[in-house]
Parts: C-alpha cells; structure tokens; sequence
C-alpha cells in the first residue's frame, strides 16, 4: 500500500502505541484517584501535557486536553462567543477554514445572533492582512484563522494576523490542526491567543486533540462536570490516547526539520513526475520555489483536467494507493470542496482534484509507482471522455492558464 | 494490588485491547475516505454501533459515539434546552446526579435562564415517582434523573419516572453511565429517550461514551464541523477506542448476569466481614436485602464513625488496596459528597466514608484481607480520635442508628 492521505489521518506510530499500552489494563486508575496506581495516571497527563507545551513553546498549564481538533475548535468559537456576548457579536474567520468552525459559526449565527465575516483568500489561499484590519468592527470579539489548510496547505501569516487582531483588542485563535508539529509555531512569537490542535494530524492516536488557551484569556468550559483539567474540561481524561498525544508530540519536535525536508523532496519529485507525465495539469495553492515556502512540506493538491476526482481516487485505490480529493471530513458530499471555490476554481476543475499528503516514511520509488499509475489512470479516463476529444479536436479550451490545443 | 473503585474505572479487558489493536499503526486508515483500507475502519465503527445498541435494545442508528459519558450529558441537556427553549425553561433532575449533569444544569441556569427542580431523594437515594409528578410543569421540557447512582448504587425507578414524563409529553433522558451493561436496560420497556454511557466502566477504554438518541427525538449537534456520526457528531472518529467499547459491550452482555451474581457474592461476604470486625459502620444507600435488588450489584457503601474517610484510603493504599471516599471526578473538593448530603448524612458521618466498588475478578481472599486491613487502620484511628475516646466514655452518643456505648 502507498498511503497518500496523511492530512486525513497517519499511521499511529509505533513507539506511540508502546507509549500508550500500559494504561489500558495495567495503570489503569483514575487519574482523580488517591491512590499511587493513579499517580502513574496523573503522572502520565502531567508530562503530556508539558511534551505539549513544548511544540508551541506554552506553558503547561495553558494546554488543555479535548477529544480532538473539532472538540477545541467549538470549545475556542463558542466559549469567547459566550464570555465576550454582551461586548459584541461579531467573529471574523475565513472561506477556507475547516468545517469544525466554519460550521460552529453558523450554529452561532442561526441560534444566538452572531454576525460573522468571512475573509477571502487570493488565488493561494491567502487571507490577506488588509483585508483583516477593515473587517474589524467595534463590536468584533474574536478572529480565528487557520494556521494552515488542510486540502490545499496554504500557511496563512497567522503572526501577522495576530497582530493586527490584537491591536483592535480582538482575541485571536488558529486551528493549527494541520500545522500543529508539522511547522514551527510559537505561542508569544506568533501571539495567538488560542490555538486547536489534534493527536491523530501527527501520527498520535484519533480520539485525543488540545486547546491552547493563553492565561491572559478568561473562557468558560464547553464541557461541564467533574473538576478535570483544573476544571476547565469535564470528563474522566483518556489517560493512553493523553500518553500517546503527547509521545507523538515529542517525536515531531525532534523530526520536524528532517522531516519537513525529507517530505519536500519526495513531494518536489512527484509533482515533477506528475508534470512530465501528464498534461493539463493545475496546481492549487502555493507555490513551492517562494522564499520563505508558505505551503505545508507534505502537501500536493492538483486539478487534472478531463479526469474526475472520483474515478481517479477509485482506480488508484485498485493499486493500492490511498488518496484523497478533498478533505475527509467533508467526503460524501456532492457540492465540490468550498476551499477550491474560495480559491476561483470553476466547479468542473474543482471536480478535477486530487489531493496527495505524504509522510517522511514514503519512499520515492513510491512517488515514480505513484506518478505512473496516475499517468495510465488518466488515459484511460480522458480516453472516455467526450470533452477532452473536444478538447484535442481544438473545440474546447482549457481552463487552466498557458494550455493549449495538443 | 486490590483494586476496589471500578466506579472510578476499570481495567480495560485484554480482549478489549486486542481488539482495538490493529487500529492503530494497521488499519489507520480515516473512516471518512474512500479508499478500501478505510473500509476496515467504516466497518469496526458499524459493528461496534451494533454491539453497543444491542446492550439497551436499540438501533444502531440511534447511537452517536461521543468521547465519554460527560460529552453524552452535555449533549443530551444542552441539546434539548436549545431545541425546545421557544417551549419552556424548566429542566428536573435529582440532588444526585452526577457533576456531568448537575454542573450542565447550572450552566443553564446562569448562562440563559433556565429554571432547575433538584428533586429530593430519601434515605436510600430513591427519587420518588410522585415527586416527579408534583414537580412537573407546563414549561417543562426535559427529565434527566440517573439509572444508578455513582456513590451508593442505588438503582432509580426510570420505568416509572420515564412513564411520567411521557404522560406529560416531557423527554426523559438518563445518565446510565454506571448502569450501562452492569444491570438490564431496555430502551422500548424503559421508555428513555435519550441515554449516555461510557465504555471505561465497562472494562472498555477511556475516552469513548456514546448518547442513544431515539429516533423520535429532534435535537441539534452539541460538536459541529464534519459529517460524522450522520451529521450530528463531528470529529474524526476514535476508531480503536470505538471498536473497543464495542468488544467491551459485547462481553458486558454475555457476562452480565454471572459478573452481577459474583460481585454481589463477594460485597455481600465483605459487609459481612466488615460488620463482624468494625463497630459503629453504617450502609449507606439500599439495603440489598430487598426484592427486587434495587442497589448496583458491585457497589459497597460505608460510612465508618469516628475514622476519616481520606486517612483510611491513605492507609489502605498503604497495603495496596484501591479505594475511594466518594466520586473520583470530585475528588480534591474540600466539601463532602453532595450525594450523602442528600440522603441526609451529617458532615462528620459523610467524612468517615468509603465507597468500595468491585468487579467480577476480585476473589473472596482479597475481601478477608480487606476486611482484616480496614479493621486494623480503624483501630488506629480511632485510637487516635479524641471523640471516639469520649464516645466510649458515653459522653458523646454515636450518630449511626442502633450504636449504643460499647
């Protein structure tokens, strides 16, 4: 198997998985518990927690431990939308946000009255700075920008954005689900306010994610109850997946930089592939020969023209090679992926997509077997279809910018 | 090691481990995604719905995985008072639920002006159903009373209490955590609309619960973002915790009745034991003497005069054995248990108390030697306490029934 799909979810890493195992049926207390088995427990959490910490360069008592990205992000929307009420009601994010807020701000705006604004992005995928300091209103109380897209791997200027936020005295926060251990990211650097991260982004387990929450910002809990997490967040805490987060976390400190490079190359040679291969091919989002590279190392999203995303998916999966066309969350969905849209892709394009995330552990054998398969994949589906017969008659043209006629 | 609070939590069953296993760095793949591996992880989450909804008589697609009972709770209240807050205000409950749902009513209460009935219990923790029926208004739009009672094991009458919300037009949900494949529920006898569960009291792993929504019941997301859980849960899905709480169900169910018969053999040998060996000890909670038993089968409550209930956990641990004082998620809270309040235990008595909860793998050597332990540290105590030094004395009379100066 090939697996192309590291921003749906990684492979839990082994040592992780090490790491998690004697908290199941061996140090099994509850970590609210007085007795010493339990202290293994806390213990456990505690250095979680600071491993954490460390990523983003907090402190640990401003990581607070959820069940996932999704989790931190509605806790992070919802809970400033609340403390922050009777001041405002107007959140500013942006097109291309995950679903986890773009769908928390709707609830928010159907049911309790918010007003949301949401930015656009360039052709890249970028929030532009100037376009955050005229949306801010009065009556703005937070902003909440992705650190970086998972479909098209755009990292926004976040510290620019934070900064801009910060002087209108708005609260900033950025799900950095995707770039959480991928990118470096600092908490007083960058000056986000809050920031959502998840386990499974970073080969940690599924089921475990944190909310950054600065101890300048006063929020109440999403989930109510018991007095865990300093009791912030109710709930007997998932003491192996905590374990395993915060092991994943230690390992991506250690291997960012190589890993990152490691991925770029691999990246780099697929796409090179890819381009020599087959043609009437678009690449979405950033481009990667800019200086600094603002684009995730492992990510590739193209648009091929005169192929279905579907149908490439599916035969490449007959190969054994895992993709995706957009994000995973949204699959099963007929409308095409609204970061696409944001981004001025036509419908038939974005229908075109293939989104292709690797990890360090990819081989560029991989990558050629990968490039090839594609290849004959495309043939054979542009050889069913009537439009591109058009296409190389002269009848229709491309969509894409600088092809023409074969 | 003599481990005693599997209220707390318990061990997660090997069976449950090797189950969850291959979930983690084999079939890793995002349930979501199209691609064939993928499918292993869509399937694991089918079946364990299955397995889970077998234990109360549901349909599979009435349970939505959740990351704990206390994520249940919120959803189920919070839920239902957005729903039908055009309706009315008013939520009932008991004196004796959980923090999960007492600090969600709270929250309500302060936050957007619900209106809160805390119904009273009696000396055994029952909720009355006449009480119930006095308490219910035209605005009242939800009944949330637990199916058994964390610290003292008393199991409530939900048939009945269920049927009177009916008759109201009222939903009724209860927090069964404690009671979920430990005794029989029945969605379709017990007339619940709404249940939360949780699979680490059931030997399954922390960090998964699920809400069962009957079908008749419209109410909105409590997480939003991705489609999960058919819209209603979002969040990529914890596969192997979720394939875990499936396994953890399925033995429940197998095993219930034969773990129920040996753990109430075991607790019942223990009282004993303990009856004989230390003066001045109340049971707190139903007598299990009673037909039908109407008290968790594992449960054993005590409050032991004139020993401190956080000195005798001390020193029990000190041989190794695993108990508790009252919940383990309000632990570190200076004020006693709000359950013994309720059942009218007096500051002092409800200090003195140990909460002993066992499971079907503790043997009747481990109750002697427990037994043996809690006598020796209770005379320690005691010979320490100035008050039991004047109670033998006959200056000061006992506060337990029936105890008259030695």
């Amino acid at each position: 198997m090939i697996y192309l799909d590291n921003a749906a979810t990684t492979k839990t890493d082994p040592e992780v998985v090490e790491t998690m195992l004697p908290f199941f049926s061996g140090f099994y207390g509850n970590p609210s518990s007085v007795y010493a088995i339990a202290g293994k427990s806390k213990k456990a959490i505690a250095d979680s927690r600071a491993s954490v910490a460390r990523v983003i360069g907090a402190k640990s008592d401003e990581i607070y431990f959820t069940s996932g990205g999704s989790e931190a992000d509605n806790w992070a929307v919802k809970a400033v939308f609340e403390a922050l009420r009777e001041k405002g009601k107007h959140i500013i994010t942006s097109e291309i946000e995950h679903h986890a807020i773009l769908h928390t701000c709707e609830y928010l705006e159907r049911e309790y009255g918010a007003e949301i604004t949401y930015l656009k992005v360039d052709r890249e995928g970028f929030v532009d700075p100037e376009d955050l300091e005229a949306a801010i209103r009065p009556d703005t109380i937070l902003v909440t920008i992705m650190a970086a897209n998972n479909e098209i791997g755009t990292i926004e200027p976040i510290r620019e954005l934070a900064a801009i936020a910060h002087s209108h005295g708005v609260l900033f926060h950025t799900d950095a689900v995707q770039a959480f251990g991928q990118i470096p990211l600092n908490a007083e650097a960058d000056g986000f306010d809050l920031l959502s991260a998840s386990a499974h982004k970073l080969n940690g387990p599924k089921g475990v994610g944190m909310l950054y929450i600065s101890k300048n910002v006063k929020i109440g809990s999403f989930l109510h109850g018991g007095a865990q997490e300093r009791q912030r967040r109710a709930g007997t805490e998932n003491v192996p997946g905590i374990a395993g987060f915060g092991k994943a976390a230690e390992l991506a400190v250690e291997r960012m930089e190589a890993k990152a490079e490691r991925e770029e190359e691999l990246r780099d040679h697929l796409y090179k592939l890819i381009r020599e291969k087959i043609t009437n091919v678009k690449l979405n989002g950033p481009a990667w020969d800019s200086d600094p590279v603002r684009r995730l190392p492992n990510n590739l999203n193209i648009s091929v023209e005169f192929a279905a995303g579907e149908s490439m998916l599916i035969m490449l999966d007959m190969q054994q090679i895992c993709a995706s066309a957009g994000s995973a969350c949204a699959s099963g969905s007929l409308s095409p992926s609204h970061v696409l849209k944001a981004i001025g892709l036509s419908d038939s394009l974005a229908r075109c997509t293939l989104r292709l995330t690797l990890s360090e552990e990819n081989t560029k054998e991989e990558m050629e077997e990968t490039a090839d398969a594609l290849a004959k994949i495309v043939t054979r589906l542009r050889r069913m279809s009537p439009r591109y017969e058009a296409f190389v008659k002269g009848d229709v043209g491309s969509e894409i910018d600088g092809v023409t006629k074969i």
